[in-house]
């Protein structure tokens, strides 16, 4: 094999092991989730894991930056499609994570919130990646409320930053019982909630009137 | 020993274990829990643990029906307290929430939504346990807004049941975000969300006005 080659193979096996890490983890708590199993998800050979990893911490920090650039990626592309109004998207986001854990018939959760929820507490190392994973998300939706707001389709009395920090809180709170009951609809109530408490303006511009609509239930 | 008193000290080391139990599974995951470690903090000598329970699984068990009995009985002592409205109440049960966690640095948040985020999905012997706890703290919040509706303070098109559950959806994220920021913090903004969001009458009685006031921030 040439250099090249070589090094395809070993980039292959590397990612091969960090989302059979992403799956589990999404699923499982980091204690339950040995090194054996991981090896076994990914199909790959014993002994390569330590090649790749000096420990199952920095294996867990891979695991972590991955989904959080897996979920950016996500998130930018529904929560800045300017096809639908501000609020339209959010309602859309919440319609797909929902569908989403159906896919897996709702074993799996958010791994962000898995491992806030077991080591956010007790891991330094975990911790700050965690917090700039949620402060990412909770930038993106108080975007798309300030351009509600901007719109006409929110009271400018609205606080753009507590209500998308409300959105996660309720949204990670939402998946985990999504998890318990076996149902995705915990995550559609949530969604519908969220968006009915949200202020709207006492008259609302025609334009935006029309467009909030779209996300009434 | 008389036969009563050998009884005493049985029910003690029992309690003991379920209770050092509780402590560890508000802080770490069921997986990552072990055994000789219940016993240490329990101060409980090694061996008896097989003696009260026949697997870890059962020792989970007694340890979600202590928390929630613990915990109801403080719901009700706080939710049922006439000497306050309704929304206040909700507001102090927050706060001493708040309180709670600070206690112990942050670093223990809610056994029944770990449990539920950790094994919710794959345990059939705690979900319909876990189950059963939710829906008691929802029937006991729904029970506090219904009263709220009652008097006015809040707009009679409000469902006490929806708005419930909803408010455990945010308190478990906000709780474990409490926990990777090691901060109450999140709890008391989650706090005052969902009471400033909750629909108010256009016309408050004079009364549930006043009262409305206490719950403001």
């Amino acid at each position: 094999m040439s250099r090249d080659a070589r090094a395809r193979v070993r980039d292959d096996t590397r990612l091969k092991l960090v989302w059979a890490g992403t799956a589990l983890l999404t699923e499982k708590s980091f204690a339950g989730t040995g090194i054996e199993e991981v090896l076994q998800a990914a199909g790959v050979p014993r002994g390569s894991f330590y090649h790749f990893f000096p420990s199952k911490e920095a294996f867990g920090v891979a695991v972590i930056d991955n989904y959080g650039a897996y979920f950016d990626r996500k998130l930018d592309r529904l929560l800045q499609d300017g096809a639908l109004s501000p609020l339209a998207r959010v309602a859309r986001y919440v319609e797909e994570a929902a569908r989403g854990i159906e896919r897996f018939a709702c074993t799996r959760g958010c791994l962000a919130g898995n491992l806030s929820q077991e080591l956010g507490a007790h891991s330094d190392v975990f911790k700050p990646r965690l917090e700039a994973i949620f402060a990412g998300w909770e930038r993106r939706i108080a975007d798309c409320l300030r351009e509600a707001i901007g719109e006409g389709a929110l009271a400018a009395a609205v606080d753009p930053d507590t209500a998308a920090e409300m959105f996660w809180y309720g949204f990670e709170g939402a998946l985990m019982r999504a998890k318990l009951d076996r149902s995705a609809e915990p995550l559609r109530r949530f969604g519908r909630y969220f968006l009915e408490t949200l202020g709207r303006p006492a008259k609302p511009r025609s334009r935006s009137k029309r467009r909030a609509r779209e996300v009434q239930p």
